[in-house]
């Protein structure tokens, strides 16, 4: 498929019901609770048993995950699907979903990290999506900007922003199709066929602890899969304790290294991801990049 | 394609001339010299430039990794390609290399753990190679029968062999085709569309210093492509440092529950990869799992 803009599910205004699901890991007590506060002050919130479990690294059985998602997604009474936590794990639902029906009654689906798996399952459908703080993100220490970017994604995604001063690795205008996430996320789905970039995407990467050598290699398995190709434009958020190795090798020389010869314009630092900030915005949007600034 | 058996380079026998490549990470050169100084004794080597350098994490840059390792598969004086180290790299290159004029001429290319990426290339175009010790660990404590079994893949690759007392995981009986080798990098390939599991295919995967629920992820990723579901078995070999993440999940809980319900013959602790013992054994051969036994 050509980059195009997805599907916008309906907005979800102050008041609106919010389930809060656990695709993934478990989740800190504490951040949780922290973050459903903060929830609470503005939406209705229905957290989902999954939320409280916990089964070895994942926060329930796959059954129990994939139903507590799978009611959420086809409730008419819920607006949006905040996801708990990242970790791991959505990779095993993902083809439990009732995609198809989703899209034909779309609601937002809010995360990032791990949930990256589902954003690549919606955005497939052709349904946006919000990649953001999970709950537990919200319940650490997270600006009023940011607060306020997660409500805009999800009341007006319609609504133009901006990205400025990012670090050009790669000078140059491409407009398209926000598409991506978490790399590491990213690269294993398309191991599984559930992730590709579609031709003129503007790319969006983050990824947190993995070395250098590691996001080489990701970003090989990328290009050799043809998806740094079809992309217009390439978007690096933060790339969080990706230290240097003892090679000397850091993480900005292998994002440049990997991009510096697709011929479009690449930028690094936006401010998403695992890093410092990590501001809301929406996958499947239409963007443009020209020199050190998105505008979506 | 349906698994078949892949077709034999020539035998490499005593006295043949061997190509130690570095088509990955730069190696100690202890470790290289000793894996050189056991090599010598048997047969003729040829060093490639790119074993004594470094250039970062990389042996050499991807041109001169690229250029050392197309000439060694081109030069019909060599017989056998050996990999100086695993590591990374060899995904950089392997769009580069002359696989086409290769398959006409074939030789044995010798390795493992990043070296499955060159298997992967090299099976796919219906050329057996050997899954088995690079020259370091030829240079490290190995034993006379792993050190028998590097000569009887080289010089008596058809001659009979088995590995019996395997950990059964699932029991059953299956034959077909030996495909795979390192975990990472099969799936990093299979993310690049460069590793596929043909059907019916006995599929082996060994890793090292991945957690459980990475070993998980990577599973989960065969299984969404269709991999998992095509081959007639899997048999794991050593899982080095996977220990068991804080959440008391063990790799052999995860190998087990990512393939109990495919209905194949699943077995465990076959001597190959980073752990005790790494016995070469040929990628492309026609193998028979039959309970805790595989014969090939």
């Amino acid at each position: 498929m050509r980059s195009r803009e997805q599907v916008y599910p309906p907005a979800a205004p102050a008041g609106s019901l919010l389930a809060v699901c656990a695709p993934s890991s478990p989740a800190p007590r504490k951040e949780i609770l922290g973050g459903l506060a903060w929830l609470r002050m503005r939406y209705r919130v229905r957290l989902t048993r999954s939320v409280v479990g916990r089964c070895g690294y994942l926060a329930a059985t796959d059954t129990e995950r994939a139903d507590d998602f799978a009611r959420a997604m086809l409730d008419p009474a819920v607006s949006a699907i905040v996801c708990s936590r990242g970790g791991y794990g959505a990779m095993r639902i993902v083809d439990k979903l009732p995609w198809d029906a989703f899209a034909r009654a779309p609601k937002w689906i809010v995360g990032f990290s791990d949930v990256t798996a589902l954003h690549a399952m919606a955005n497939a459908h052709g349904i946006a999506s919000i990649h953001g703080p999970n709950v537990t993100g919200l319940g650490r220490s997270i600006t009023p900007f940011e607060r306020q970017a997660f409500i805009d994604a999800l009341e007006r995604a319609k609504a133009p922003r901006r990205w400025s001063g990012l670090t050009i690795l790669s000078r140059g205008r491409a407009r398209g199709t926000l598409v991506g996430g978490n790399l590491t996320v990213a690269c294993a789905m398309a191991a599984g066929c559930r992730f590709v970039v579609p031709p003129g995407a503007i790319l969006v990467l983050e990824d947190v602890t993995e070395r250098p050598y590691r996001i080489d290699r990701m970003l090989t398995s990328l290009a050799l899969g043809g998806h740094l190709a079809r992309a217009s434009a390439i978007v690096f958020g933060s790339f969080t304790q990706c230290d240097p190795a003892e090679d000397g090798v850091t993480v900005a020389d292998v994002l440049s290294d990997r991009t510096c010869h697709l011929g479009v314009p690449v930028v690094m630092n936006a401010p998403f991801g695992h890093g410092a900030k990590n501001e809301a915005f929406v996958l499947g949007s239409e963007a443009t990049l020209e020199a050190d600034t998105l505008s979506f």
